[in-house]
């Protein structure tokens, strides 16, 4: 959806690849990475010292805590922290809050967080002390969350503040306030996705003379580039999501319904202490591959069908995001196989192109031409021009593909499975993005084609593809880290061409045993998490 | 924590039990009922019914859709339908909402839905056709969600109002409107709870001059009371749970993490197609065990140990809701076989007493004498005082025991773990409550304890027994049906005692082959739910 018919770049020199090849045996997670104290501070100091660098002079930066959300009654779904608080601070807590004040060179870093209560601690668990909230922040700084309100009357009223102990006191009087708010279009109109998400710095933005300004293009810049350290949650988050896919193609032909596949799905995410997920599992057989969101898992595994996954588990709340499209049986049928080729080889040729100073719509240009090519050959487009020129690489040559490929190519990968991030600017080194082209023969594909004379036309000529290949659906999708040369295929150690996947699937039905090796929790996890 | 000093009741008869034999063999979920088109009709048209008798005449009752929750960014949260409206329709769409009228004899039942969307279900799946609303929920009146807001602005201005095609009309002038609303107490104040479900009600309940009326009652009352229809669902979700159970005493002797038993149950849930859970899963090992819901399952399994597993599956809204505490490896040693004992003790006269007539209070206190008087035995009460006659029975007889059971014996069980109902007011037949009795020497314990002379007393004459059984933590949970002669032990199927456990355990660690028969799904899933 994110297709755009315009080519800045003309990049075609052909990137060195770092493609790992696909082993064929079970993946099993390896134990999660090793993050010392030390390692973990100096990488949180130097986020929070990015982000107050990006500030403006007497300025304060305010944060709060994820709300917790209701599933019914007096039960809550398990609580996520908000993104760019943990990304500071490492804190899963409810009710914590950061505030960065800049002042010249000096810069502070408060956390107000709840004080433990023994009766509450007997009810839901170990609450942060002090001691706890310094060492996985590293900040010193720290203050009763019973005072924050206070601190934030006195940011509206430009009152001077400090804690009730006398021993910190805050910048009250900034020349101006970040906050993390909804964006706002042109027309003066909140995103609703942002309005949902900042709701609460949204109802507390009200009465300030102070200049408020969004705090997040300042986040959303820094997350765009992932550090060694970030990658290396990452990449955790997407070997258990290999084992996940993998163990999945394993007991595929024994199971009979959708429902029994997720379950193996989300077993090795738990198994492999994920936090969980990233997304709802996607676990569609047959034509439930065509329809792009399927959640439900409620229909019959169907040998001779395709089994589409597209599942990433979640660790330290960065998610993978990963799809596997395998024939129930182990083996392609040729139609199956025909449409299958066509996505792998537009994954192939984004790849290829992957390097920075492509843009993210020149990459989705070259997927939806491979795409059309291919489907030209096999009777479903009848619009493709070959390029005749290098420039045409970046060029879209068919508009009849679109009724196939019905989605963009990919989205920037992080702490959200659509992760920050414009999608204008060319690449740079340390950028995550989803390589996902897909086809679809949906069964209603004709009732969306506009009765007009064109229309009629696509449809009497591809008629026959249409029905011969009705309710495939096949989406790839693997992880790419943008490096300096070109790509590393995160999700490499996953079966993905034809061959690979029939040469898992050939050695027949398996389950992973108990006895499997373990992935040890890192250094990350502390006791309480709400 | 619901436990009341007085006593109203003296029904000390003892009941006929209706307890299952444990089955030492692993119970696999049997197949989930199977409920007809007919049945599920003439159970949800027997609700309204019953609901509209209730309502005053010249009344309209409106009933929204939970609202999605946010997990980050554009993700949500798995959607899960508000109680009442599934309650009357079976509909599991978010921004369907229900209206019913009642003017003299004449009842109407309307359904707003959206309308179908190709492009949305190409994206999210297939959404309700007007057929699929009928034959879930039976209601043949149905309009155009668009239509929604104008007749809720009707309601608000007494203006008429009828669909856009003229063909339906609905009382717009009526002498009372029903919500669901949070609680008001008599100071006026919301209750918190009422107020994050019911947010959406009670931001449209302004500007009404139409007396606007908590529906919540008349739903609360009718729910309580379970029909063989739900006790069905909820029979199932409780035989999904028992298997999940069943499974993590059968792996825990080979697991070295929580949340690889975690793992196992959530496994088990959705293996056998339920929803999933009703609350967050509690797996806790040694000293976790007295943390009430401790929901990390980020520690080591210790051989030696017990481990405390709350867990419910839900299913179609229906939740359990059983714990089982039980050793590592298989072997209870003596100081936790006799905490064992007491907690099991006290559920059984729990379940003797049960029956019509005798209140939850009653219960409660019956459950905390029989843990007074064990506790003394083991020198952690030294004030609990024997029956002297019969209406004792419901007198508490200790204060001390409060120090180590720590919560209330249990609550009402159904579409919310912590379900409708008031806990003053006798039983009835159809109830069904939890039996949940706990002993938890928490190492924080003596901190608790205020440094008066009294507490300081008690301190001194327990110390000796308090360090020798410090850490130990024990839960069971049963969930009983109140039926006309006494209780059925829904939970009959899982072990239960020390020998039925160590029986159960002794068959040594074994795995549920994956051949094993499957819960094919019911009747009453269809292919859109959300």
């Amino acid at each position: 959806m994110r297709f755009l018919a315009s080519a800045f770049l003309f990049a075609i020199t052909v990137s060195p690849l770092a493609t790992l090849a696909a082993d064929p045996t079970m993946q099993i997670t390896p134990p999660a990475p090793k993050i010392s104290v030390e390692e973990r501070h100096a990488e949180l100091a130097k986020r929070r010292a990015a982000v107050a660098s990006k500030m403006d002079d007497k300025s304060v930066l305010v944060l709060f805590s994820a709300e917790p959300k209701l599933y019914t009654n007096d039960v809550d779904y398990v609580f996520r922290q908000e993104n760019n608080l943990y990304y500071l601070t490492g804190l899963k807590q409810e009710d914590a809050t950061l505030v960065i004040t800049k002042d010249g060179a000096k810069v502070t870093e408060t956390i107000f967080v709840p004080k433990r209560v023994p009766l509450r601690e007997a009810w839901e668990g170990r609450m942060y002390s002090n001691e706890d909230v310094t060492r996985i922040s590293g900040i010193t700084s720290i203050v009763d969350a019973a005072e924050r309100d206070k601190y934030l009357e006195a940011l509206k009223g430009k009152r001077d503040w400090a804690s009730a102990d006398g021993k910190i006191s805050l910048m009250s009087n900034p020349a101006s306030l970040y906050l993390l708010l909804p964006n706002t279009s042109e027309n003066g109109r909140k995103d609703d996705i942002g309005l949902r998400e900042y709701k609460q710095e949204n109802e507390f933005n009200v009465g300030f003379d102070t200049a408020v300004k969004n705090a997040r293009p300042i986040f959303d810049a820094l997350r765009q580039i992932k550090s060694p350290y970030e990658l290396k949650l990452l990449q955790h988050a997407i070997d258990i999501t290999t084992e996940a896919q993998m163990r999945s193609m394993a007991i595929v032909g024994r199971a009979e319904w959708e429902y029994q596949v997720h379950a193996e799905v989300e077993y090795t995410f738990r198994r492999r202490n994920a936090d969980f997920w990233g997304y709802p599992s996607i676990v569609g057989c047959g034509a439930n591959a065509t329809t792009l969101h399927y959640v439900e898992s409620q229909s019959p595994i169907v040998k001779g069908q395709l089994l589409l996954m597209d599942v990433g588990a979640e660790y330290e709340h960065y998610t993978a995001d990963v799809t596997r499209t395998y024939p129930v049986n182990g083996k392609f049928t040729k139609e199956q196989a025909e449409i299958y080729q066509i996505v792998y080889n537009a994954q192939e040729a984004v790849a290829k192109a992957t390097k920075p100073g492509v843009t993210m719509q020149q990459l989705g240009v070259i997927a939806r031409n491979t795409i059309a090519e291919g489907l030209q050959k096999i009777g479903l487009v009848t619009d493709y021009k070959p390029a005749t020129k290098p420039e045409d690489e970046f060029v879209p040559r068919s508009r009849e593909v679109s009724n196939w490929f019905i989605h963009g190519l990919g989205h920037w990968l992080g702490m959200n499975v659509h992760d920050v991030g414009a999608y204008g600017p060319p690449l740079k080194a340390g950028m995550v993005f989803t390589n996902e082209p897909g086809i679809y023969i949906r069964e209603d594909a004709f009732a969306k084609i506009p009765d007009t004379a064109e229309g009629n036309a696509f449809k009497t000529k591809v008629k026959a593809a249409y029905e011969k290949y009705m309710n495939i659906g096949v989406r790839i999708e693997d992880d790419l880290l943008v490096t300096e040369n070109g790509v590393v295929w995160m999700t490499g150690k996953l079966p993905r061409s034809i061959a690979d996947i029939e040469a898992f699937m050939a050695k027949g039905p398996k389950e992973i045993p108990y006895s499997a090796k373990n992935a040890p929790t890192g250094g990350m996890l502390v006791a309480a998490t709400h």
